[in-house]
């Protein structure tokens, strides 16, 4: 019998859903997208506490729509029971037939049947898990928040018109009993590497930076106990100064094991008790995001495979249920901060669902009454993640789903706008640019018209991808007349370079680093203007130098856009390679080699007030992966795409760089590049003093000593070249 | 010391905040303004049952804002003790600094200080209760969703500029233990007037209609039981077809009493069990809204009496935490039904806060996704009601802090006028008007246009209230062009009346009553109109009739704003009489003279689909209130008023107006007229065949046998005339 059904299998004759009648369907937790990010990240972002006070987000939280109706139609080849795991009170109909109650099992008879519920919940978010053989909740229903049942314009029954649908949202959460109200991040018992233990207090080093729980063994007694938490030793040893605390009251009869509520970032931890309060031991729960790592880096030079490593692990830290700024202080996803994460996440450890998931807990609901987290720049970040997004994942669905809510963001931007159609700070706008003394925000900063240029040519792709010709045509014309404009307002022929602002109408005297570089790798200049702004900015010392690992992600990628990666390979060296030599486990918030002792880790005129893991940190993962590596997609989800090893300077260096569908690996010394890729079709692309040899495929001249190589899908390749 | 005290007060040299100093003050719970409103009305709507499933709205949901910032600046006279009460996890600060976790009493320190708390809460409304001396939480507190602390345009420590606060929400909520989220309404004990009973069953009367918790006395034993309620005794009887139900599975060893989760509309019950399942006795909780009976109206006729009467009841029943439609069925906050409790409530129980409240839940939030319960009449009488609502209550507050509401959803509606700048029903909205058969929806309704015209005027108003000239002068222009539009397209000299509708830009020959009777009330018309419509259309029996109390309404005041009082009380007698006779208790949903039986039950293709106690149902409160009593404000809050008493037939008949300020009341038989007012400035006007006397004041005459005479503040006022 089970032979007869595979030979119809193979013959076409049986459809997949026939096969796959067979064992039943995987169900999965459904609810209206982008509403578990919204809650989940509430919850998230109001567990920042400073110095043992409350201290949640200064903008607007949105909350989930707390009604929601989920419906699929289903072709039903038998009668099948169907388990209802829903949260939230709710009704539940076969064709808008309603069973009494709340049942948690329900038949479904044979034929073709429309499955509905209808679920409201306020503290979570309604969502609904439905087990049958071949009826079963999952992203192919549709969901809505105003299902106007019945209404029409007549007022008579309706085929619910002017209500609109969306594909539910769904993450992983496979089993019924752990819903997406129950999500937590996995944890690992871990011990202290050392500990120095008295009669009242424990101080703890766990040998590198690390995020979780404090647990006490064998709490007993009456007194008070403090935990000071440090990131350094010093700050841990400043009960004073030390940003994160616990301040518990103990009254424990019995020994008892108790973890803290709140999970905390530190290297070090100081435990203080009082009275006849008794520790027996120290240790901790490691709380960590289960992520894959599938990018990879190494190299010749054993610095930068300890700086690529640690990039990862700062990253691996600061990737939680979204990608935050950093794991000690704010812990809130932050839309700059987060914008390189995505980019570092595709080349290290491609979790699209942690980006989609980021974007849409920035982007919040309608209406927009700020900019996201009140920045201007943070605004159009998102933008910019959402064109990246796109080009890495080719996820459309994510583009059609909340097209809406872009064009509602970027109507509250272009609202702003002054008479002459440039964005400037009105009330209530913090115009951020980079942590920088003296850093002018007066009038229209020419770094702001660059994002929002870009965010407009987001929307007019965006648009295009979703068919909307209309919409692609007005912000393809908005982006290219501001594109204009930049020019013909900020560009200074005498400076050779994009001027910082414009203040009352007339262009300012300043130059600094910011619109110049992003100019580069938006590919906004002339070739004239590249190696102008090359010399003129980038490598003039004269200009006001970059102190945040954020912005030095830029200025470096500008550089290597620029082919410049011999240089960038020193500065690296000099930059992180000194947070290394300061001990860093993971790499900081801000760095500057000037200032030591315990006087690096003071920030916001705090003493411990930096942040010594932080996402914007790990820049070098993306900088060597898309820019030695030398991989990234020509179109979205790389099924075309392009390899232009740079060694800048190393003898050789391998790596693998993640896609949707496998992994690019890379092998690249100064005589032999190797390359295999899982996907789509690429472009090797290389120079070489001599003519390269390949072992599959046709190296072809595309003059000035470059050469060019098409590499198919699963096929691996070695080149025989001689470059430096 | 005490007397030197009171002598220093009278001398004014002490001022009211010393003086208060003396005793506490009382603190309230307050909350973010709208929001309570939000989620109470969210947790009522979602207690629908349709013979035991669930059944909640068609329409979007909002939530309340889950992070809010509340605070308020103090003189504080000496050092006082606060204690803290919150809803949701919070911050507290004095002048920006924060204390140590979630303190529950905080010192406040002599002087000038800004007290500050923040809080988190997700399932119900953030809200905080401070008690102190003299600082205490009300509704002077300042509250926002967003308060962007310490950014501003140049990304440094702010003024908070950007950020809008609101004055506090708060009702009475004065007890620290009772905060908002725990509001219910009031119950009381009541027994069935007759009990039939057998061994496995009950039926009760409760002599008349009624709503609460049924409550099973001594409930023992194994076995399924079930209530069935009706409005009718044939409801109760018909276990198939009841609209509401209760099943409950029993399995309770020892004698217990229990009460039904959900609240039920009832005058009959009928309860039936089997297995081992005993049951002592049957009772249920009356669960009431507290409301003050302070409208009153007696007089001549004791039909009248009884339909004045019986209508108080069905409007008290059908006001609950809000104003609901009816008690059975919806129980849901419908605008145009909620309206006309609203108008109700000026004449009876004058209940403001449940008139805001009620605005507000319907209101809900940005953005407007959709017309007020999907209905676009429903969003043209929520501005009737701010309207209405200015002008009884003088409330200016509401108008100031809800403007941008009533702008937004002004927006939505003028966004979806059609190119010739008339309301159409699109995909998605219900065009409603009223139950009638073969009522057409089709094209540009003329009822529709004017309805929205009136919305213009309102947002004029309230612009001007606000003090917004541009934005007055705006809406203002759009209503007066809308009018002039309205009579150029509707308005048919041959059928001297505004027609039904346009129908592919041509007038359809259809007339109705609808926009011809709001025209009067409206004063739209010119007195020749009013006369033609009246006759031929109001008074003209081929034009379709009216069969909903809901539109009967209306159709009465337009006869009384015509002077048509005789006429209005045989027709009040007819048709809220015809109830009566059929054994009403409270009014109908609908009521059609020329059905019988338990016919008359049916509505919605359902034996038992009609409410037997609906707020639309209980007109005759207002007509007599507005038109025969003849009371109503003139400015805002009553500061100025008219009487206009008109017997209609009756031989006397007196009655009291409430206003914000106390009470209006009149006397008046065919020789006498007694008014007093405790408010305001009022003129009494009347018709008078011979010269009237008044014991107090001038009465003047104002030709055609009309005499007026000015009532002044607190003074009685007796008045002989010769009236009909």
């Amino acid at each position: 019998m089970k032979k007869i059904f595979y030979f119809l299998l193979a013959l076409g004759l049986v459809g997949t859903d026939l096969a796959s009648a067979q064992a039943p369907k995987q169900a999965t937790w459904i609810y209206y997208p982008g509403d578990f990010e919204v809650w989940a990240s509430n919850r998230m972002q109001n567990r920042r506490t400073d110095r043992g006070a409350f201290l949640p987000v200064l903008w607007k939280m949105d909350s989930h729509y707390v009604l929601v109706e989920f419906h699929r139609d289903f072709d039903v080849p038998a009668t099948e029971e169907l388990k209802l795991h829903v949260e939230g009170i709710y009704n539940v109909k076969i064709d808008g037939k309603a069973f009494v109650g709340y049942p948690k099992s329900i038949t479904m008879p044979a034929g073709h049947h429309t499955l509905s519920l209808k679920v409201y919940c306020q503290d979570r978010v309604p969502a609904v898990f439905v087990q049958g053989k071949t009826v079963v909740t999952d992203a192919s229903w549709l969901v809505t928040f105003e299902d106007k049942e019945w209404i029409d314009a007549t007022g008579k029954v309706s085929d619910k018109s002017g209500t609109s649908y969306l594909n539910a949202g769904a993450w992983n959460f496979n089993n019924p009993l752990s819903p997406p109200s129950k999500y937590k991040l996995p944890t690992e018992p871990v011990k202290a590497v050392k500990t120095d233990k008295t009669a009242k207090s424990f101080f703890l080093d766990f040998g590198k930076e690390t995020f979780g729980f404090v647990k006490l063994h064998g709490l007993k007694g009456k007194g008070m106990l403090h935990i000071y938490y440090g990131e350094s030793k010093e700050e841990a040893m400043s009960a004073e100064h030390c940003e994160t605390l616990d301040e518990l009251t103990i009254n424990e009869p019995a020994k008892k094991d108790s973890v803290m509520e709140l999970s905390k970032a530190f290297r070090y931890v100081n435990v203080q008790f009082d009275g006849d309060v008794k520790v027996d031991d120290v240790s901790m729960l490691f709380e960590y995001a289960p992520l894959n790592e599938r990018g990879s880096f190494k190299c010749s030079d054993n610095e930068l495979n300890k700086i690529y490593d640690i990039s990862k692990y700062t990253l691996h830290l600061a990737t939680r249920e979204f990608f935050i700024d950093g794991i000690k202080r704010d812990r809130w996803v932050w839309s700059g901060d987060a914008y390189q994460s995505y980019l570092m996440n595709y080349y290290s450890f491609f979790d699209s669902p942690t980006v989609s998931r980021t974007m849409l807990a920035l982007r919040g609901k309608d209406p927009v009454t700020s900019h996201i987290n009140t920045i201007m720049d943070y605004t159009f970040y998102w933008f910019l993640g959402i064109y990246d997004y796109y080009q890495y994942t080719g996820d459309k669905t994510f583009i059609k789903q909340f097209y809406p809510r872009m064009q509602s963001l970027m109507d509250y931007c272009l609202s702003r706008r002054d008479k002459d159609g440039l964005m400037v700070g009105l009330a209530g706008d913090w115009v951020f640019i980079d942590w920088a003394d003296g850093l002018s925000k007066k009038g229209e900063v020419s770094f702001e018209q660059m994002l929002l240029c870009r965010s407009l040519e987001t929307m007019a792709l965006c648009a295009k991808e979703n068919n909307n010709a209309e919409d692609a045509a007005k912000y393809g014309a908005l982006a290219a007349d501001l594109k204009t404009k930049i020019f013909s307002l900020y560009w200074n022929d005498q400076k050779h370079a994009l001027v910082h602002s414009r203040v009352d109408g007339k262009q300012t005297d300043n130059v600094t680093r910011y619109s110049n570089m992003f100019g580069i790798f938006f590919n906004y200049f002339t070739e004239q203007q590249k190696q102008d702004v090359k010399q003129n900015v980038l490598l003039n010392d004269n200009i006001q130098k970059i102190t945040t690992p954020y912005m030095r992600f830029y200025e470096l990628e500008a550089l290597c856009a620029m082919g410049e990666q011999g240089y960038v390979l020193k500065q690296m060296k000099d930059y992180w390679g000194g947070m290394l030599k300061l001990g860093a486990t993971s790499f900081w918030e801000e760095y500057n080699p000037t200032k030591s002792g315990a006087d690096v880790y003071a920030m916001y005129g705090r003493p411990f007030g930096k942040s010594l893991c932080h996402a914007w940190g790990a820049s070098p993962i993306y900088l060597l992966g898309k820019y030695y590596i030398g991989v990234k997609p020509l179109s979205a989800g790389y099924s075309t795409y392009s390899i232009e090893p740079n060694l800048g300077g190393l003898q050789w260096m391998q790596g693998s760089v993640p896609t949707p569908n496998g992994n690019i690996d890379v092998y690249c010394s100064t005589t032999q590049i190797k390359v295999k890729g899982d996907v789509g079709t690429g472009t090797l692309r290389f120079s070489s003093k001599t003519t390269p040899k390949a072992d599959n495929g046709t190296v072809k001249s595309v003059g000035n000593g470059v050469y060019e190589l098409e590499i198919a899908k699963g096929t691996a390749y070695t080149v025989t070249y001689s470059g430096k």
